[in-house]
């Protein structure tokens, strides 16, 4: 990382939303803009990122039938990819003063596993303590979005891609149930998770966000 | 299954200890044995058994280098290829009343992830509960093995087959551990858990093994 700019601790900036809310496209044009500025920056997504984190995310999403994983199998593969994750792209690249950016992370698991499928959350607080070895995010986006919006707008795509998607494709009432969790998350976690209305122009939403990374790169970090 | 002998609540027959005690040779040969005598009987393993858990055993035995798994990333992985292993097979053919050999079971994680790599013993507990949904074997055979002799089987297995298993090349310590391990949940689960010679004749062993299912099939179980 010789010619870029770095920060002390690095920063690690996760956006958490439904499907189709817009993450993918903030993740980008984030990713784009501090690059232009000279940082080193590293987009990656949860599950994913890593050899066995992509495996893992093709057998929770896409595999179905009588090889679809039972709830207690997806909570932990989660886990487990995201552990390797941390400790094989995330953290290094924090400790080098780099930026990284990434598609989802632990709170997916706590709305999803926990607050939709019901699993214990002190339980699942303890498997994010072992599988992130306390290496949270200083930023959470998190791109609300109404479930009538994000659920029509997941279809299209759906059908637009010819995909199936095994969570995706869940009830109203559990992905209403993501959302609840999502607002609880962020009511107890105010200082790291700002909430982002999904429904804003793509345009001011990415000004909102630069806007307040800048500010945290110039609070939180001198440049070194 | 209608033309086997059904047992009520099924019959759960784990093995452990270190590789090249002997494990599978017993698996085998008990399950022909059974087999003859009419019962339905399933073999499997774990990690395996079910089509996730066959690619997780891949995972964390034979993937080296940078994409080798981080020590959570195993611990979870096993763990969750176990929750598959259970809600897709083996819970299913105990309702049956058949009787499943499992060549390794959760003990395999406390010996191995708790006792030699030192993860957090109530943690694994928690893991457990979850990820077997309180299915445990009836019977457990840990063929013990002084670490000595299991390595030097290993190795030379290891050499004439030119494999490689990313675990069983662990320190001579780490293996020790793993034994003292086994060791300590045996003398915390004596009327689960029959430790076994694996130094004794193979045939011995086998007769040991027979005639324990036998009792226990006698005691705990009526024919339907």
């Amino acid at each position: 990382m010789g010619n870029y700019k770095k920060l002390t601790s690095g920063l690690f900036i996760s956006f958490e939303g439904p499907d189709c809310s817009g993450k993918s496209t903030q993740v980008n044009r984030l990713a784009a803009k501090l690059k232009d500025r000279g940082y080193a920056v590293l987009e990656t997504r949860d599950p994913g990122g890593t050899y066995i984190g992509e495996k893992i995310r093709h057998f929770v999403k896409h595999v179905g039938g009588e090889n679809a994983v039972c709830d207690e199998a997806e909570l932990l593969l989660f886990c487990a990819g995201r552990a390797q994750l941390i400790s094989k792209v995330i953290q290094p690249f924090l400790n080098e003063g780099g930026i990284v950016i990434c598609d989802r992370f632990a709170d997916s698991t706590t709305a999803y596993q926990g607050y939709a499928r019901g699993f214990d959350l002190n339980f699942i607080n303890a498997l994010h303590e072992i599988s992130t070895c306390g290496c949270w995010p200083d930023i959470t986006f998190l791109l609300d979005l109404e479930i009538c919006e994000a659920s029509s707008r997941n279809k299209t795509r759906l059908i637009q891609n010819n995909e199936s998607d095994r969570i995706e494709e869940e009830s109203i009432t559990f992905h209403e149930n993501v959302r609840k969790g999502y607002l609880k998350i962020a009511s107890e976690n105010p200082n790291r998770i700002k909430i982002l209305n999904a429904d804003e122009d793509k345009n001011i939403l990415h000004d909102l966000i630069i806007n307040y990374v800048d500010d945290t790169i110039r609070v939180n970090s001198s440049q070194v």
